[in-house]
């Protein structure tokens, strides 16, 4: 009879959608043996275009759900929730250790670029409350970087369209103004900074040449081993973990573009559903969005 | 001293987002003494990438902050929307007048339309689940129509993205499968099944040919102004109407890109903010989505 621990418990995955499936990749590559529960709020997706108060208000309602499930750790994958509810789910899950993937991101763009400029391509709301900005300058606080909206990426990735002439002519069309801001010169380093760009990487490099691009998720599946091994939190095993998916609407969808991302296939009967339902509205006349 | 009678309040316009402001801008040229309020989900767009009990949810939700503010009739401008909620709508506004745009595309199809097939261009969740389809064959059962997902195009034109020969070719990449699958035959019409797309007419035409492409909102309005006779509602007066903007979340952004489909800008100071507050969550496992 084996005993379960807490180390067996499962690692919990939250993202707006399915671009964080792209960090679960990594993770399950850098931790062959862990568990993993996955949960994608598909009901309210896209976070990229929302508010702060809206994305702050479902990234603690949703991950209520993975804390009820029991996990040892929660990892916020999407970049707009790591940027804007990060301090409110670690306080609100305390002790729970909640790792956000921003500030990897911003460690690892400063390990790929001594020089500046860091670009970070991102969604509409990352970009517009400079969350990697401020990671990266709290990091190294001389560094400039730059902060370039990228949304319509999103709606191609999920589209499936990842790669061909088509596909990097629009890159070229997003990135074009940036370049030219920069008197046609290189940055330093590009950074992913939204959970869907990685399954892009090609394409994007084709478009920009020679400068590196950095992909969180790598750096943050380091950051989740170490933070693991410190609170002895490493599931011992010989047997490879497993995932167990969540979503909050559309399994059927989550399983068909799920594959893009995880780059294995997912079958509609492997998702959960999860409903939350919307119960009270409050209208206020608003002074700023 | 004038008085204010019912006819006097504005029809309410429902939208998932943005692009129910073609709607408005149809119905303000048609109706230009008719007061409007429209209200776009923007907390929770896109609808159509999500289940119908996900869309009847949030419709029926935010539909109620336009009841509460008075209105003499309530359109659902949002073809999402329109295919999965206008029933409970109905019943649960009842005997508020409620009409939805799916209804007026269908007919408009059938007007410009006398052969077969009629193709309907529309968001994954109108297209899967046979809103048109159903729409068009209830008025005139041996009708060929064939729904086709574009749900790339909402985040195209959201990025202000609606000419021009990129535009084209990724128009044409969506439909090419469309038109092998036709024999390279022009169908008898194309309608705009999505109220995004009215803008990319110029650009979907340049793609199709000859074919002609039909804007349900046209009809649409007509069919208002022929309920609002018909109900002795429409408004009498010298002046023009005026129009009230809500949004259930950033109405900065609302704002921003709003232009592209009213067609004028609109400060951001003329939206007004309406929050909704997600509450319960319940989990339970599905058997489908």
């Amino acid at each position: 009879m084996s005993l379960i621990t807490k180390r067996d418990l499962p690692i919990g995955l939250f993202d707006s959608g399915i671009g964080g499936l792209t960090v679960l990749r990594a993770l399950q590559t850098a931790l062959p043996h862990e568990n993993f529960l996955y949960l994608g709020d598909t009901a309210r997706l896209p976070y990229g275009t929302k508010s702060p108060e809206t994305v702050k208000s479902y990234s603690m309602n949703a991950n209520e759900i993975l804390t009820a499930c029991g996990i040892k750790a929660l990892i916020i994958a999407c970049n707009t929730a790591s940027a804007m509810a990060l301090d409110v789910l670690r306080e609100k899950f305390y002790p729970l250790p909640v790792i956000g993937v921003i500030h990897a991101g911003a460690r690892a763009s400063l390990d790929s670029a001594s020089i500046d400029p860091i670009v970070v391509l991102a969604t509409e709301s990352t970009t517009q409350w400079h969350a990697y900005r401020d990671a990266i300058t709290a990091l190294s606080p001389s560094r400039q970087v730059i902060e370039w909206p990228c949304q319509l990426l999103v709606a191609l990735t999920e589209e499936g369209w990842c790669e061909g002439t088509l596909v990097e002519q629009i890159i070229a069309r997003l990135l074009t103004p940036l370049f030219t801001a920069l008197g046609n010169t290189s940055p330093a380093a590009v950074l992913l900074g939204c959970t869907h760009f990685p399954v892009l990487k090609d394409a994007i490099q084709k478009v920009i040449g020679d400068t590196p691009i950095v992909d969180p998720a790598h750096f943050l599946a380091k950051e989740v081993k170490t933070l693991l091994l410190e609170k002895n939190l490493l599931r011992i095993s010989s047997s490879l973990g497993s995932t167990r998916f969540m979503a909050t609407d559309g399994i059927q969808r989550f399983a068909r573009v799920a594959q893009t991302f995880l780059g294995t296939a997912i079958a509609p009967e492997e998702v959960e559903l999860v409903t939350v339902i919307p119960t009270i509205s409050v209208v206020k006349k608003a002074s700023q969005s």
